[in-house]
């Protein structure tokens, strides 16, 4: 199964070529040949800043399903009990979150199973907030990401790749042109091109995508095909990512902060870019 | 407020002596003078390798309550609906977690006013597993942070000090050991001594406890005194934390995964040394 052996090319720290995914391709409908995610190199890495890439999660939040991602059920009341505590109710896939490779396979790594060294990564920027203000539908393509190499070098082993769009500060300004529903029920708002997701998984060695909007695919995707190249390949993404003008386009390391939970499909995650 | 304060005293990077929190130490019922937590120097940091310090969280993982923590509720499943999802009832508190000021408080810090520079913060680990082996209940004392300082230097500004009993072991192998329920239904597990907590509160710069057993005090209290002295003064806490025997004693980095939910007392984490 791609997945499990994708885990096992991160853990062996095998080269960029070494391994070949057939199984996640297939899944995604892709002749494509995945490239493997690798860990970064060992060689030190340094930091000043932290950067909260987070959104706070609250009921009100923009949800894909136009619902509340969470509510808080009080258990114990600090002037009754002498402490205060709730039980959350949660979508799994709620404010700022990941999606494991299980989300969109029948099988594949749930949460638990995301190796710790592929969540501490070399983090890239890709600034399309210029497109995609007049464009709530645009979709980052191949091209972006050939233009990003152009000014940055190569994408870094091992990196996640974010889309910096410029919704994230729409999600608690404007929730309603974050999620951008028409008339017709159609969501208007920037995602990946599922061939720039290829292009990625062929062609260098990214762990994960990351969007500042509700979803990896764009707003008007009802085949959600970036997921479906994506996920089943043995790599992340997250969703509903907060502040990427604040990091910078390249240098900085990911912390994905990911709740180690048996068996789910994704969690809301605390991300720190360390710069 | 005292935590409202102490949340500017971090935010203003005011000086060690610049604060005095005398709010959270009566109610904690101490007469002691706090000391804010300060963030740690902007100084680069550098790390090389990330340690994971994460239990996974299943319904099975020992609770202080006696019942499951977290459940899963299917809430799409791939064959019908092309992807998978669940719905977690989580009692807040449950798994390697960190608790919030406001959780033995009137009012407080709740998870979402968590600053993200007291969340990545150098860590010391005080290692009493030899003392604690024979001796369940073992109180971590102020004899202990001295020792450990004459070894290692002064607890660094704005760290986070760990107890390590090697518990953390019997978290799977033994989860009848790591609760220590005797036939009294008295509980038995290594914490943090109250004169401790007060010492650092008084005469460090610590914005957070870890211990690696269910509580930061020790299995037979009922009074929860160390909960009562730190968590009210605006400073937060991780209890079950795992593999503290890989951290070394001093010179990590600690990364508080803490996902960002309003109003929340506490939350399951994801925790990383970073060295």
């Amino acid at each position: 199964m791609c997945v499990a052996g994708c885990m096992e090319a991160v853990r062996a720290g095998m080269s960029r070529r070494g391994f070949f995914g057939r199984a996640g391709a297939a899944a995604a409908g892709f002749a494509a040949v995945a490239v493997a995610p690798v860990p970064a190199a060992a060689a030190p890495r340094s930091f000043e800043r932290v950067i909260d890439l987070t959104h706070t999660l609250t009921p009100e939040f923009p949800s894909f399903f136009g619902i509340p991602g969470i509510e808080l059920e009080p258990r114990a009341e600090f002037a009754k009990d002498g402490y205060n505590m709730y039980v959350w109710k949660l979508i799994e896939h709620s404010g700022t979150h990941l999606d494991t490779p299980i989300h969109f396979a029948e099988t594949g790594a749930s949460v638990e199973a995301i190796l710790a060294d592929t969540l501490v990564v070399p983090f890239a920027v890709v600034d399309v907030a210029d497109k995609a203000e007049n464009d709530a539908d645009y979709l980052l393509s191949r091209d972006d990401l050939v233009a990003w190499e152009g000014k940055h070098g190569r994408l870094p082993q091992g990196c996640c790749v974010a889309m910096h769009a410029g919704w994230g500060k729409l999600a608690l300004s404007d929730p309603a042109r974050f999620i951008g529903r028409d008339v017709d029920g159609t969501l208007h708002f920037p995602g990946f091109a599922p061939d720039a997701a290829t292009w990625l998984l062929k062609e260098r060695a990214v762990v994960g995508l990351a969007v500042d909007t509700l979803s990896l695919d764009h707003g008007p995707s009802t085949d959600f095909k970036t997921h479906k190249v994506w996920l089943p390949s043995g790599r992340w993404g997250l969703e509903n990512v907060a502040n990427l003008d604040q990091a910078p386009p390249v240098g900085a390391t990911l912390v994905v902060g990911l709740p180690k939970v048996k068996d789910a499909t994704g969690a809301p995650v605390r991300l720190f870019a360390l710069a």
